[in-house]
């Protein structure tokens, strides 16, 4: 009988597995027993951490949004248009480690649709990201700060998504330019006078 | 022995079992079986016109992408902001059946990233979307037009993965007013002297 073990198995490094086994074969994919299998342990071991696949999917969510938080709250740039490029820079698969990202959080968005928990995680996640983002336009003196904020954020999610499936359509310099002009027209117009736009969420 | 209706099935109507099993459920959960079940067929008569669930996905996707295209295409108005605030907003989850399209839509761009077939439809269908964009902004007489599509795009469809999640959060109203301050600041500065961006896709 295979041995069990408990002790050395961590919800972290099952997240982490769970993570590897949906940026190769997809979320949809992801069963509690693929995790088992690339994290060495056996499928007990995963159903003593998580009741349920949910519970699982929802803790692994958790770590990569808090991963990716933690990145773009810790951007320092004094100019506030370098900060933006740096801080949505995070979301896009500029290299190997965030083009897998990009691919695991892009399908924990859509099962959103159907998983109230994940949606729960997601739509915190985006305002903390937002709130981060709209301080930087609020200092800048834009108007509209938390709309443009959002369609920042929509435009990173968008090409990050794009690439997810293209990636060869999508390398590295044309994301960031691609960034740089967003950002570029988000804050080009600070002195312009222009209604405001409401925000309804 | 269950009758076969071989005769009184079409892909068609398979793309569109397909399409609202996929909305309710979930892409995860759209098997051969179901969408054999949501048509009232056997599973042998959509095996009859898909030998692949890979190929059933394909048509759907191709079925969907053609709609919101020919929706996109079909926009009639004279002036460019008003244009493709039309244009983008058959992406957005603007009413429920455009609220299940982005739904399927981004399910089918992240399978996009394990399913070749799913990737080309997709990245044909964005390239496509992106010259009606492109057309509009050149004949207004922005720089980067290109580029400039290529972020509308984005813009509209990472509101709409974030709506599919939380929809909510995402009302009607709120989604047409950040879809126009994103064209407004693609329109503004068409006098402006930048640098342009190059595209390197």
């Amino acid at each position: 009988m295979r041995e069990r073990r408990y002790s050395s198995t961590s919800p972290e490094l099952l997240a982490a597995a769970l993570f590897d086994v949906a940026a190769a074969a997809g979320l949809d994919n992801t069963s509690v027993r693929e995790v088992a299998k690339k994290a060495g342990v056996s499928i007990g071991a995963v159903q003593h951490h998580f009741a349920t696949k949910e519970s699982m999917f929802a803790y692994a969510l958790r770590a990569v949004v808090d991963r990716i938080h933690r990145r773009i709250a810790t951007v320092h740039e004094a100019d506030a248009e370098q900060a933006l490029v740096a801080m949505l820079g995070q979301l896009l698969p500029l290299d190997e480690d965030r083009a897998r990202e990009a691919h695991v959080l892009a399908a924990f968005s859509v099962r959103a649709a159907t998983t109230p928990s994940l949606a729960t995680i997601r739509r915190q996640a985006r305002f903390a990201v937002r709130t981060l983002l709209s301080s930087v336009l609020i200092e800048s003196g834009v108007p509209d700060a938390e709309a443009r904020a959002a369609l920042l954020l929509s435009c990173a999610e968008g090409l990050a998504l794009a690439a997810v499936g293209a990636p060869e359509d999508h390398p590295a310099v044309y994301l960031t330019r691609a960034l740089e002009l967003q950002v570029r027209m988000t804050l080009w117009d600070a002195d312009a006078d222009l209604p405001p736009v409401e925000l309804a969420s």
